[in-house]
């Protein structure tokens, strides 16, 4: 990747708001397209972010800010996307500019829920994205550690090796350090599964288990992640690595993790719709739970996955949270 | 093992009361030995240790109490020492009861710092005991969560697989779930290393780094300790289970880790001598980390302990603790 290319950040919340930061640092000019008009027009003038990361200040000279989706991508050689699962099917409705040629990385971790698929293989799917041409971004990286400049591992999975390095360079500064892999596939699945596993964690603490049994559970965690992610795609991968590891970790010991904190709110006896109705946004990991579960399902050699069991069963079958814990506790070891 | 053992636990502290607590559950009868006879006494009438555990009441007709460790060693066929690794030597100066033939197990999670020996090859070496006699108790478990009778999972390591599954009976109970392993060795070296990683984990804190890097280190941890136990016995270890990952999990992001708080305190900028100071006592990690530099410097084949080294040069060489944990984020990914 000789000639520079030009990156647009496609979200903005707190994830979006790091990403751009982190660009900035080694880019002269950075795309960044949010859906809110006013918080566009806030930053041009504030030089921050209204909502999320608020103390992270902008060179605005450096900004190519819009609420335009077209014309962030129009402009971008390398997009990246950072917007929950959630909404992406609705920004990529309002795509009128071709995107076949772009070379995309996902900072998304999740299943798109409209395709049950991880982002990367919608993009391929839907969009004819060459594999080559797509990234995942993964942690473990809180946004607000960014925000403060604390030292931050971030892992950049391409499976052109040279994208992977390109992005990674330009992320990289005096508190991000960067790692590429060609495993996107095992990457993405990673960061999907350490959301249900941090629904889990709630749940248990909601339960009044404490930090024994969370020791426990994230020991079978990662067990349970290391089989799932073979029989995805069966490769000489070292689940230890941050990106799988690391990645769960910050997440399911988070207090602020939303996983965490919406099934410690099922844990507390909320109902799945009136926690739900609680948070603001629905947690990632809730769609994840379903799509892991029908993914496993579907094995052809099975794997035990007793975590992704119980916490569909709670959040899908109706199951009482207290009687599928307990269940689950003589599973693990 | 058809013929009913009995039990006698070496030691005062919180973990000692623990382990008694979860006997009871299962034994009429169990030994006690604590060298404070102020607390033996009071004890007897309070029915709840003055100093640790405060809150877990005893059925003291169970309880064989006494401040004479010969006469609870005499009685007991199975002797488990609960006492800080630096007191263990001073204890065992006492004895005149002979314990070539008794099994013992070791809740002792360090190095005897006389001998620089794990306990289990301590006591071999020093008092003849043959390895079969010989067993670890592991957790994750803090003593807290077993006096508020929250879940816990303990693992429990003896060459002979009978001794371990007698003693795990004896410890289960409806918190306590147990598990056997005849890992011994590599048990005893995981639980001495992860206090060496709190201590880590506390200096980085100290030193004002983030969740992000905590999740980082220790997803580096658990690779060195794999790589450590496999030099010193290289079996087919599941290095991710409970009593390997989960220990180090529930040490290294437990804010009431003594090993934790001294490592804040040196990261915070505390000389070594004042850090211990303060504290009552001083961490098991700090003779660990003595210890496993050692050993890892007379391995045939070398390995990578960018973390053991970083502490050791903290430690023993008087190094700037800022700069070598700046150099040890180099070495991590």
């Amino acid at each position: 990747m000789k000639n520079p290319k030009r990156f647009a950040v496609i979200g903005g919340g707190s994830w979006a708001t790091a990403l751009v930061k982190m660009l900035c640092v080694n880019q002269d000019k950075v795309g960044w397209y949010m859906r809110n008009s006013d918080a566009v027009g806030f930053i041009k003038i504030q030089k921050h972010n209204p909502n999320y990361l608020t103390s992270v200040t902008f060179d605005t000279d450096k900004l190519d800010l819009t609420d335009d989706i077209n014309v962030a991508v129009g402009k971008a050689d390398i997009l990246i996307f950072a917007v929950p699962s959630a909404f992406l099917g609705g920004e990529l409705e309002k795509l009128t500019v071709d995107i076949k040629d772009k070379i995309i990385f996902s900072a998304i971790k999740g299943i798109v829920p409209e395709s049950g698929m991880i982002v990367g293989k919608h993009f391929h799917t839907k969009y004819g994205i060459p594999f080559e041409n797509i990234g995942v971004i993964t942690g473990p990286c809180h946004a607000e550690e960014v925000a403060l400049e604390r030292l931050s591992y971030l892992t950049i999975a391409c499976a052109d090796a040279e994208k992977a390095e390109y992005l990674a360079e330009n992320l990289s500064s005096d508190y991000i350090r960067t790692k590429v892999t060609e495993d996107i596939i095992g990457a993405e699945y990673a960061a999907m599964l350490k959301n249900i596993y941090a629904i889990a964690a709630g749940i248990a603490h909601g339960l009044g288990y404490g930090d024994n049994f969370q020791a426990v559970l994230m020991s079978n965690a990662i067990r349970e992640m290391k089989r799932f992610t073979k029989r995805i795609h069966k490769i000489d991968r070292n689940i230890n690595n941050s990106a799988y590891l690391g990645d769960l970790l910050v997440t399911g010991y988070s207090t602020f993790s939303r996983n965490r904190m919406f099934g410690n709110m099922i844990g507390k006896g909320y109902t799945v719709k009136s926690a739900q109705m609680e948070m603001s946004m629905v947690a990632e990991g809730y769609y994840a739970a379903k799509s892991a579960f029908e993914i496993k399902s579907k094995f052809e050699k099975k794997a035990r996955t007793p975590i992704i069991d119980a916490v569909y069963a709670v959040l899908y079958e109706g199951k009482n949270a207290r009687r599928i814990f307990l269940d689950l506790t003589e599973k693990l070891d």
